[in-house]
């Protein structure tokens, strides 16, 4: 309360820095800045706890710009608070290799918590991070030690009201209580097809209420800075439930076209940023202007940051003292590092171990490692039975007052929610104490691609158990089966795509998955049972691919993965037998990580002058950058007992045999280069 | 009212031929379909038109069992009712090459609507059919012939209420205030994880009536026949909203684990199944029996609609003599045929013609074609102005009572809320009288993933007109730049992938997605503009590919898609100049497309002893089914103008031109083969 000049002059210098920034750049948003600045002073100079001079100060509060194209709002806010982003960085908003960039990305920005524009993202980024919060509060927080208790913030607009990612995870925060959340809601009435009322006309507020949200709405979010501090302590106060303030809005604001779509997607004209500097008392001929006195007003909210995170420090250095245990696990866990010898529990087979499925090696997997990795979140969208993604006896992440979980619990029910599950996981794991772990069926990943695509390029560490990974699956028919689920992810940068074959490559995948700190992964594992492979270890799986069966003077290579690995090599006898060739196996689980290798390893496991056929029961798309001739699926599965459905496409010893015969005779003589031989390198 | 026993024997008909079924597959979900056997015999018996001898009649009520898992249900009423689907195929259920897969599928089962199964989709393919029918009926509807009057009835569990796109599609459906759905949603609080209170605790009723639905509750539907008839009644007399029953059921009713997570997703125990029968006074030692007086009841039932049909077709008749233009409009669409001679209205470029963003291009065909194709219905997912979806007159689908369109409006308003959009597309193809065409950026496809695949997999044609298709949208950065998106939708069985290089190309797109009834269609453009090419003609377009520019005794073909094709094409004078090399150019628009010509056109496309080089500015993966070398961005983009991203990854004519000669020395004297010589025939 108590609002001066000074704040509007604050203000306003935040809606000119979106204008100049927007105009210089002839390109970006400028309706979204000028019409939340009111309510972005308030939140960031009056409740709001940061220290820009170290942005991962483990308890700041976090701020989550959903509506990312209006990021010149937060980069401004970051230039004026003392982050290390400059006046010169905004004059270089959306140019290459700025730090500017046209929607805000976590990995290149000082002070941006995740990677937001693809709308309704960053709602959901939010409710992960404040379900981090809410966990680590509970695993750390001692009598006399609050070490955890940031709030998160996340504004959000129509956009991404509509999306239905995050309706899912307004389900999902709703109930689970997440009093630590407050959202803040840009209602302008404008989207790029102009008034919400052609395609938006529900009631925003009911539904919230209807997923057990505290709701309040501020009717001049444009002019009344008091009502908004209201609000925003309001839900601060309301401890069990996520609160939203629906926040009516000019877009706009003090443009000549506010309240219209002419501003919310395309710079102010010339003239209009003109009027719109005198109007807020700015010279009209100056750009990039910030007075004094702002920087001085922000300045001073920084240090008070800065103090806390200096009294915070002193508590944990106390805490550390007093819970040696726990304290030393906290900084570790902020430190992004593993525990010493964690990897030594990762379970290992021998070639007479018996078959099991790869969802159930995965499933082991999280049974031996749980303990020794505490940060370890699991989880499942609704198929915890299917996913085995539950340690035995594992605790429920839930309201204490359910009494079916605790906050400090460790597996998440994310429902049938995939898109939000993916979302959540990466605030989740952009809240920095956590690794989360996510189940579904592969083939319901699609439902989270705009996720999984967040993941890789904010890079997160986030792990998907994408169980029942192919026609394997069975009589869940085509609906079910994934085909070119691979072939996407693959095509993704920085995702690992892990398809193991049997337990050691099953373990090989977490470790890989684990310690791969800035990128996410997808485990494609199966529902039926395979085989433990003879050369198969750890130490092989973790490159990518090895040569599963050796031979010499071979006549032809078969690379594969997962569940037709053991077919493969089962194939091996049936061309030596019927057409007396000589076929070495190739186990490749996943292409990134074998990329990463030496090209002299590379071409020890493809060696020139062999024949290679890949085998790999789902799209051959992609398949040729390791094999010469691709056996695949390229159309969908059927509906049947699985051994069935193989005999059906011929993935069976006998249907590989005679496509290896195939290939070895349409070579003949040729002795043909190494796939992974190429003219030139990619550029990265 | 006034049900009577043989109500429930039919009743407990239906439940028992999903335990048979379940039990004999030794796999399957009985318990959908045993809560849900009362409300599914009142509403098909009472109030749902069809006629089971001619599942297409154009005016039966449709209906959705989005709960897609509980098929058996669909399964038992489909035989019942007299479709042709025979006792033996109930005994087939999920058994490879039936016509009961594990899922519904509308391709291959008689009296099926739509594919459904992953959860969600089925509910807003509803909504799709009933925007569908509002549509129909606007258009043809007369004084004296309400051709089109049906109803669409989905039934939805808890795991559709939980997805995002069923949420999105409930809010589009309540703001276009369709009185002509009916939605029954079952209440069993039960999901995969067990009780619904661990991750699903919202309101539902109260969330759809923030969208805008009328609601009732009726707390038995295991017992209140009357009840439920009352309730789908009243949401029949409701016009003006559409309508969500909530029905509280027991999952699994009449097993011995009757209301727990143990029915949902495993048949009986034989015991139990034994049980069950003897509960509802059948013989415990027989299975798939169905009492004659039940076959003779849905029969009776079954004949009504039949005549119903008739007088439809009587009255069909009489229309088309009255209103011979839309009569004949009508007939036509049914029959899935296009008007005679409409090709000749798409645009046709020379190549001195001005350069032009294929977005515009794509434009100028909606303008062009929409006339003379009164079944195209575009839309956008809240882009309309950079989609370029709408030409320049259309009325918006809207109910007229919002004054700013009309139920005959051919522009849909999605919101941005591309998954439900995706899935609503399905549903309008699937209604038969439309053909949908949506937009959004290339980039957000991928958030409708799921639903796409089911356009492919259900042999739906939908048309994404799917803009920003590059690092060429510039600007906005790595976040809405596609990398993976083009691999992910080629690898998808059944789906034409569309990249055109300039206007005829693009004429060409929309040719092959507009006649290919039963294929979906992603048509990726650009927002920057692109030169008309020499050899461009909608007839070499439509191959999918061809030789753009030839050269004899060349030493390269350089093979490319859309805004690259140009660069490729100028990159033939550097490789010339300094390399003296002679390049040829292959622009290759379509794969599918191209896969499907004659072998022979293949290769004089492609010929043998050419090293060949694929250049497209997104992933390279699957690029070498086509060419030896590729050249691609295996990296997330950069933010800023367009000409400068694709200077820095030098997608420029020396970049390309660099790696051509790389390209030609790497296959120095050895003549390769050409990439599409293969081994063997893929399975299709």
């Amino acid at each position: 309360m108590g609002y001066s000049d000074l704040d509007w002059k604050a203000i306003n210098t935040i809606r000119l820095l979106a204008v100049d920034a927007t105009l210089k750049a002839n390109s970006g948003h400028p309706g979204a800045p000028m019409g939340m600045a009111p309510v972005a002073h308030v939140l960031f100079n009056k409740f709001m706890t940061f220290n820009p001079k170290n942005p991962d100060y483990a308890n700041r509060d976090r701020f989550v710009l959903s509506n990312g194209h209006g990021c010149m709002l937060q980069y401004a806010l970051l230039h004026l608070f003392g982050y290390a982003l400059s006046l010169d960085d905004l004059k270089n908003f959306r140019q290459v290799d700025s730090i500017t960039p046209g929607h805000p990305e976590a990995h290149d920005t000082p002070g941006i918590e995740v990677t937001t524009g693809p709308l309704g993202q960053g709602f959901a980024n939010a409710v992960g991070l404040a379900i981090g919060q809410a966990h680590t509060a509970a695993v750390f927080n001692k009598p006399g030690y609050e070490l955890s208790n940031n709030h998160t913030y996340v504004f959000f607009g129509d956009g991404c009201a509509m999306e239905g990612v995050a309706s899912e995870a307004a389900s999902t925060a709703g109930h689970l209580q997440l009093g630590n959340l407050i959202a803040i809601y840009d209602d302008n009435h404008i989207s790029i097809d102009g008034d919400t009322k052609c395609a938006f006309t529900e009631d925003v507020l009911k539904r919230f209420e209807a997923y057990g949200w505290h709701t309040q709405h501020v009717t001049d979010g444009d002019h009344d800075l008091d009502g908004i501090e209201a609000a925003i302590q309001k839900a601060k106060d309301v401890k069990d439930k996520p609160s939203v303030i629906k926040l009516t809005t000019t877009i706009g604001f003090g443009s000549k076209l506010q309240g219209t779509g002419g501003v919310h997607g395309n710079p102010l004209k010339a003239d209009d940023a003109k009027q719109v500097k005198e109007k807020f008392g700015f010279n009209p001929e100056e750009s990039f202007v910030v007075p004094q006195e702002v920087y001085d007003l922000y300045n001073k909210h920084a240090s008070e940051g800065a103090a806390a995170e200096q009294a915070w420090n002193d508590l944990f250095k106390k805490y550390q003292a007093e819970h040696k245990e726990l304290g030393a696990d906290l900084a570790r866990r902020l430190a992004k590092k593993l525990p010493e010898g964690w990897a030594k529990k990762l379970p290992v087979y021998k070639p007479t171990d018996s078959a099991q499925a790869s969802r159930k090696l995965s499933e082991k997997v999280l049974e031996d490692i749980h303990e020794v990795l505490p940060e370890l979140l699991s989880g499942s969208a609704d198929l915890t039975g299917s996913n085995n993604t539950r340690w035995k006896n594992a605790v429920d992440f839930q309201p204490p007052s359910t009494k079916i979980g605790e906050w400090s619990g460790r597996y998440l029910r994310y429902g049938v929610r995939e898109h939000s599950m993916g979302a959540i996981m990466n605030g989740l794991a952009a809240y920095g104490t956590v690794i989360p772990a996510g189940g579904t069926f592969l083939n319901f990943v699609s439902y989270a691609a705009g996720a999984v695509r967040l993941s890789a390029l904010s890079h997160q560490r986030v792990i998907w158990v994408a169980t029942h990974d192919s026609i394997g699956l069975g009589e869940d028919g085509p609906t079910h089966q994934p085909i070119e689920t691979l072939a996407h992810f693959r095509a993704l940068p920085n995702c690992q795509v892990w398809r193991p074959a049997d337990g050691n490559e099953t373990s090989a995948a977490y470790y890989s998955a684990l310690t791969s700190t800035g990128t996410p992964s997808v485990l494609a594992l199966t529902r039926q049972n395979l085989p433990q492979l003879e050369n198969s270890t750890i130490e092989n799986g973790i490159k990518g691919g090895y040569v599963a069966v050796e031979a010499e003077n071979a006549d032809l290579t078969i690379v594969s993965t997962g569940s037709e690995v053991a077919i493969a090599i089962e194939a091996i006898k049936v061309l030596k037998d019927q057409h007396n060739l000589t076929t070495r196996v190739v186990s490749l689980p996943c292409w990134e990580v074998f990329d990463a290798q030496p090209k002299e390893y590379q071409l020890k496991v493809f060696p020139d002058g062999i024949p290679t056929l890949s085998v790999e029961v789902m799209s051959t798309l992609g398949w040729s950058k390791y094999s010469h001739e691709q056996f695949g699926l390229n159309r969908f599965g059927a509906s049947g007992p699985y051994l069935e459905v193989y005999k059906k496409f011929e993935f069976t010893p006998e249907g590989i045999a005679k496509r290896g015969k195939l290939t070895v005779d349409f070579y003949k003589g040729l002795k043909p280069r190494s796939p992974v031989n190429r003219a030139f390198q990619q550029l990265i």
